[in-house]
């Protein structure tokens, strides 16, 4: 199977010679047609996958991370700032957990204290793509993260704070990060500031980037080309594709109009309603200028309030000798661990970490609307977030904490996609949150298709093309609904989870 | 000429029974070819100008205000605070005048103090488009603001801060504020929260919409209904169309691809290539995934350091009775003015403003590139954008700074501007600010043709319909390019400045 030839998208003053190679100079239509073929061409066989488990496993020995948790007070090289009424490093690098007060007007929770992690820097979370034989290969890196509960995940060619580039850890140079330092050099095909966790660090972006190299790249020790069809059915393994891997995939283009034949399918089924939910010509139920103006509208009339408290202030939150807790012991704590790691660029270190209480849940509801699927977002305001509001999964909540509160309190649609028919659930994977910050975090990703048309004033329903456009940009759509799109893409795969 | 029927976009599931009506639903593709057709349609005639003009002349007497500027310290209602080394109101409303250090690495400038006006919250700039007559109109505001060197000046039809419309003014409702309340009512053209002139306001935003309505609007007292066309050409007159409407008029969608055949014109002037420029189909020079992987590429290695200082602090600066100014005496002052107002919410009342030292430029070097025009835009930094870095015009500065510096800080492309053969000149007018903040502070635009194929690491060629699609989204041009693509707008108008 041919990959559609497209011009490398050279400026056409470069040396053409007529307007129509203006046009096609622009390179915009063709680099999505072409991720989306690959994607939708390239799931590999069940023994590829056996074969990438395998993989990673004999790395687990020599990528080893041993981290034990010890006492907040006695983490080398942080303390515990009375005057900032923070956590910092005696560098003043890297991060501080700080205390926030949050105003929300209008919430079910319209005020509360929190811990939060603030990070100014951006890091990069970048991805090359080169084409062998035909289809289009990721240079996936297997990392093991202190969080993680598992050893080693799959991890983005780059992922690294600005701190890991930049020589504060005074450890090994980033493998592959000068490829991303001149992207002039390679066809770009993703670039885009994104949020982290709104309700866990503050203000926090990294860069998402994904460019396609044509020169060969000599692979290191760690690092494997994986077909990017077959990364997606990965997707569907508990916590192996990482967290940062995922909101990269989650930034490559969706669009599969112009695909060959093959693909647009005139069936019925559900990957066909995927497929065409894709393509801006399927249409959606409500334009984009209006899913943005209702943007505007939530964000010209927010009223969040976020004031800095020191932690020690935090109403309902104590610190004991191990951690900060909340009363109820629910949400998250903050604790301290020592890493020991063979294979990174440092080889040993303490750090303080979060800890969420229970397995989150981050759900879509999915409907197929005159044959297009559509998916039900939720507009969700998060103290962290820069943008105030984004674009979040249809539930993202942790189930656990809702058994002891009233049920006016409990979140829209959590009894929707728990008690769906599992003849409707399409994806259903708990998957982990990233390691490097959180410890043993992890949220369920369920996917469940409905034949309700639910309305409700906070959310809409919306087209993976709608999604994937606003994904070019910046503070539209959360870390956790990214999550789930990379897993809602990997059902259009053949071979994939439910394909 | 008709305008083509679009339908009011209603959702699908509201009534259609197929998937062709799910894509008609949008009405996606619908409203900008109709917005362009009548911006390009309904240029008016040279009485329609003299009336327009009258008009304004008329109601100057009837909407008088009267603006007097008085020591800074004995300014009604406003004091300075000391612990916070600030101007504030003594409601803790409206705005502040704070002091600000502003560190931008690799600058030619690395670092810098200077006032800055703190007002966190959100304004409405909105205007009310019908159609009548097949002509497509705009409800406009005859509005005398503080700072206006010449009475009134046309405005949007709401152009409130949060102060106005909530009340803490204690003045008179807004007129037509309603409208805007509820969108959903309208056909929402456009909605989008847009930042403010970045070197002297601080994270400033305010929400650029325009609805069309499709019921009968009473006018009021000082309104009157102008055709989209005539409005932009009225942008060749000196002070006339305020700076709050341009912003709102360059959110109007550009796209011209679906007009009707006169407008594909094939012929080889000015006109036809800004046609071209405004539709998708023609190309352009940088991919708009390459222009944005720039500007990520810039936001993402930003070094840009803002910290709060005390006024009294500010280096350079110092306070007179009258006002606070440079040591220079350039840039700008902050002064105190009394104003007696008729015809306003409130008729009497003091407040800050920063009065410019000389009239800035704001200027567009344009080319033809295989008969589709380019605009030359830099990727500028400027201390008070949440976004750090906008798209901006060629030239932004005033030229007067100049002459006393060495020439090593003298702005790229201004002597191209300055130094153009009259017969490139398309667009050379000079337009106010905001006469809300800023005192007597006018900026010429020029847009001047060129035939160089200039190039720079912080400037690109980029289209209209490039410019058009970011100005979808926040953050992405500054107030003064947005300024002036209104301006290159009019010059498709048939009969505007040089059409």
């Amino acid at each position: 199977m041919s990959i559609p030839a497209i011009g490398h998208g050279e400026p056409a003053h470069a040396g053409a010679a007529d307007v129509s190679a203006l046009s096609r100079g622009l390179g915009a239509r063709g680099v999505p047609v072409r991720i989306a073929h690959a994607v939708h061409a390239s799931g590999g066989s069940a023994a590829d996958l056996v074969d990438v488990r395998g993989w990673l496993q004999a790395l687990n020995a020599q990528l080893r991370t041993d981290t034990d948790i010890v006492a907040l007070d006695r983490l080398s090289g942080w303390h515990h700032d009375p005057g900032a009424g923070t956590i910092a490093h005696h560098s003043g690098k890297f991060f501080t957990v700080e205390g926030l007060r949050v105003g929300l007007p209008g919430n079910v929770v319209p005020e509360w204290d929190q811990p939060i992690i603030n990070q100014p820097e951006v890091g990069l979370l970048g991805i090359i793509v080169r084409e062998s034989g035909g289809v289009l290969h990721c240079l996936m890196q297997a990392k093991a993260e202190p969080g993680n509960r598992n050893g080693v995940q799959l991890s983005p060619t780059v992922q690294a704070t600005r701190s890991n580039y930049t020589g504060v850890h005074g450890g090994k140079p980033v493998p592959y990060l000068d490829h991303f330092a001149d992207s002039t050099r390679h066809r770009v095909v993703a670039d885009v500031l994104q949020s982290e966790q709104g309700a866990w660090f503050l203000h926090k972006r990294n860069r998402n980037m994904v460019i396609e190299v044509r020169e060969e790249v000599p692979l290191e020790a760690g690092f494997r080309w994986i077909p990017v069809g077959l990364l997606h059915r990965l997707l569907a393994v508990e916590d192996l594709v990482n967290m940062d891997t995922r909101t990269v995939l989650s930034c490559l283009p969706f669009s599969t109009s112009g695909l060959p034949g093959e693909f647009e399918s005139s069936g019925s089924g559900f990957a066909t309603a995927l497929l065409r939910s894709g393509d801006e010509d399927w249409g959606c139920l409500h334009s984009t200028r209006d899913v943005l103006s209702w943007l505007t509208d939530v964000r010209a009339g927010s009223q969040i309030s976020r004031e800095r408290v020191p932690l020690a202030d935090l109403s309902e939150w104590r610190r004991t000798e191990r951690a900060i807790v909340h009363r109820t012991g629910r949400f998250f704590e903050v604790i301290g661990v020592n890493v020991r790691a063979t294979g990174r660029e440092v080889a040993q270190w303490s750090q303080p970490m979060f800890a969420a209480v229970g397995t989150g849940l981050v759900a879509f509801l999915v409907r197929r609307v005159y044959g297009v699927l559509h998916i039900l977002v939720q507009l969700r305001s998060e103290p962290g977030l820069a943008g105030v509001a984004e674009l979040a999964p249809t539930v993202q909540c942790t189930p656990d904490t809702y058994p002891h509160v009233p049920s006016l309190l409990r979140p829209h649609f959590l009894d929707d996609v728990l008690d769906a028919p599992s003849e409707n659930i399409r994806f259903d994977t708990v998957l982990s949150d990233e390691g490097g910050r959180f410890y043993h975090t992890r949220s369920r990703h369920l996917i469940v298709e409905t034949d309700q048309a639910h309305e409700h004033p906070n959310y809409r329903w919306m087209t993976c093309h709608q999604l994937s456009s606003l994904l070019q940009h910046s503070d539209y759509v959360n870390v956790q609904a990214r999550s789930l799109v990379a897993c809602l893409r990997s059902l259009a795969v053949p071979g994939g989870p439910r394909g």
